[in-house]
């Protein structure tokens, strides 16, 4: 009964999310139907995190535990030639059978992408937050950035209506990048969206654990700061208040990606 | 009655193409549907090129003229706002009546992106053309675009059955651009995937004008020289032929990109 540990990549556009609902069509599900195929039993899924719908992952991971004795890259064929291309299988390698995708994840790093300018690139349209104006403020969201890391209580950026044994994690690292250099000067030019970069602002996260909508949220705050509606220190004010009527709005699940999960 | 040039990018996944056809969802239909609405009767709109089915653009351009006075600023809203977001009009200018977007341009410039390895990333599915193995020899490709270039006699690229007063065109460029540096040594490991840029061949070529499927069939070509099959030499071969039984097959529609029309 070898165990895997899989690296999987998907669009997310279109499928409810990682987990299986009662209908709709998830990522878990589809892998569950493709080790079911190959393995002849059913064969459950565990993923690091659970991604909302529309929701994108670039390295996901999960843990599966099969009956057929089987090499990974024959795994990587096999279960690749039985999922959509929308999925992909992009590595699996065998582990102990202890192995828990999600309870032994030490740290997960997720980006957000967010498409600054008047139009929205059509290659862009599944992949990003379209904030048309204003021209967001790069260095204020920066600042603001910074003021998420280290081990807070992060109630105030979680999912109304969540229940969990604690709202409390790690992030290690939480920082924005914006258009630099030549990017930047076509900014607000229709023509810029010809280059398809000029407009892009990313957020990269990464942290012991997220609580639901986190990243999201944290989006639609430090939005508010660029904005220049709300100061940098407003990022410390909602976080010490615990209160998620204080944060600002969630922002699309489109621009979220699952960048990668690592372990001990 | 202002006549526009308009500039426009499309993901053409899903459409049936550039040209309204008797059935199916064209980029012309489209916005022929846009400004009839917005000028209240039947408007032509003429494109410089007609891109097949699948076939994407960053910078297409088009003729219009419509009754009604409008600054171009507006027209660009007004007709984005009745537009599906996997179209839009990046940019207008008021241009003199007798502009022909298709016989006056002067040069266009095409990017055929190629994903070369293993694993396709899902988010390259629509957007490249996925060669699994070998991996592809850039050099000779390379070289064997180059021979593309000059005034010839494109018949032996030119879709079978097409009729064309004459098939010479003349090629201002052609190149190919493979993964460099850092990104090539990942290339064939799957974990390149993650870096969503490692396993890319880019080729761009610009000419006074195309035949039909005249840079898939160029690109099919190409491709037979990277994967060993075919000498560099074989290219001249193919084009002093003038004949389509002689090139290569045409590569698929979703690797290709219309990046720009010029005018005088």
């Amino acid at each position: 009964m070898p165990t895997f540990k899989l690296t999987l990549a998907y669009d997310g556009t279109g499928f409810v999310g990682w987990q299986r609902q009662a209908s709709g069509t998830s990522i878990q599900g589809l892998l569950e139907d493709a080790f079911r195929e190959l393995d002849g039993r059913d064969v459950p899924v565990t993923g690091a995190g659970r991604t909302d719908a529309g929701v994108h992952a670039l390295g996901q991971v999960a843990g599966v535990t099969i009956a057929r004795v089987m090499d990974a890259a024959s795994l990587v064929s096999a279960i690749n030639a039985r999922l959509p291309d929308a999925v992909r299988l992009l590595d699996a390698v065998e582990v102990a059978e202890t192995f828990h995708a999600r309870f032994h994840a030490r740290a997960k790093t997720y980006r957000y992408r967010i498409w600054n300018d008047a139009l929205l690139s059509p290659f862009e349209r599944l992949y990003a937050w379209h904030v048309p104006a204003p021209v967001l403020d790069v260095d204020t969201m920066t600042a603001a950035a910074a003021l998420i890391e280290g081990r807070h209580d992060f109630a105030a950026f979680q999912a109304a209506g969540t229940e969990t044994r604690s709202s409390e994690r790690i992030v290690f690292s939480s920082s924005v990048h914006g258009p630099s250099g030549d990017e930047h000067g076509r900014r607000g030019r229709s023509a810029g969206l010809q280059a398809c970069r000029g407009a892009l602002i990313a957020y990269e996260v990464s942290g012991s654990g997220f609580l639901r909508h986190m990243v999201r949220n944290i989006i639609g705050t430090l939005v508010e700061v660029g904005r220049g509606r709300r100061p940098v220190e407003w990022v410390s004010e909602v976080l010490a208040s615990k209160d998620r009527g204080r944060a600002g709005p969630t922002a699309p699940a489109e621009g979220l990606f699952l960048v990668r999960v690592e372990y001990d």
